[in-house]
């Protein structure tokens, strides 16, 4: 049985973006970084290593696939990928697109200054956008 | 031809603990944190995204194997596993064992106060550590 349930920190942090085969891709509500996270949907997962390497290649693979939607729609000056989970144990892969100009840069993101929340339009938009990018999504 | 060179910056910040079948294994000289750097042996990488997918998967099973070893080696209470890029651009990929005492928890390591060389005998004694347990390393 499969009770994969979300962190609740990821789900108040986060909007739904839709699933792909292994995980549920998120947006951060935070409009300062076009920010996907990526949750694969088993229950019990804290490090990369729980799961097998037929399922890391799986979460790699939608990784990259997030990766190249990100480069076509928001075309960053650079990728950061990453899976810390200090704070939130339950496995998730941050694929961020980072701009020289944005507010953290050349810093990681993390606990850089506060999360600003998209706004209704921008919101709607961005997640049209992505879903439309990663058809089909559930 | 394969023009492989490291990045300076790179050269300047690591000891080479050596070569897996696809990446060379550097360790981080900051005595705080037992901290890795797996570099693709190819020239011009800078985002994941410029692999195949065939070589990304290579470059997964090499962190996973090396994120085995910091497991077995010094037992972290969580690994931190990114590739961020922003200001060394050479591809590359962190793999850090962080500890719940470590001088940065919960925050990633980045930007956090000042790198502790390590002293010879340190740095002998997780070279050689590391190096009997990533056998065969070139």
């Amino acid at each position: 049985m499969n009770s994969f349930a979300l962190d609740p920190q990821l789900e108040a942090d986060t909007h739904r973006v839709g699933d792909l085969d292994f995980t549920r891709v998120l947006l951060m509500d935070d409009a300062r970084f076009p920010w996907l996270i990526l949750v694969p949907r088993m229950p019990g997962l804290r490090e990369l290593t729980d799961l097998s390497l037929d399922d890391q290649h799986r979460l790699l693979d939608e990784i990259n696939r997030v990766a190249h939607v990100l480069h076509a729609t928001v075309k960053p000056d650079k990728l950061n990928i990453a899976m810390l989970g200090n704070v939130v144990s339950q496995l998730h892969a941050h694929v961020i697109a980072r701009f020289s100009t944005d507010e953290a840069w050349p810093k990681p993101v993390w606990g850089i200054g506060a999360r600003i929340a998209y706004d209704a339009d921008n919101l709607r938009e961005r997640i049209d956008a992505l879903r439309t990018a990663l058809q089909p999504v559930a």
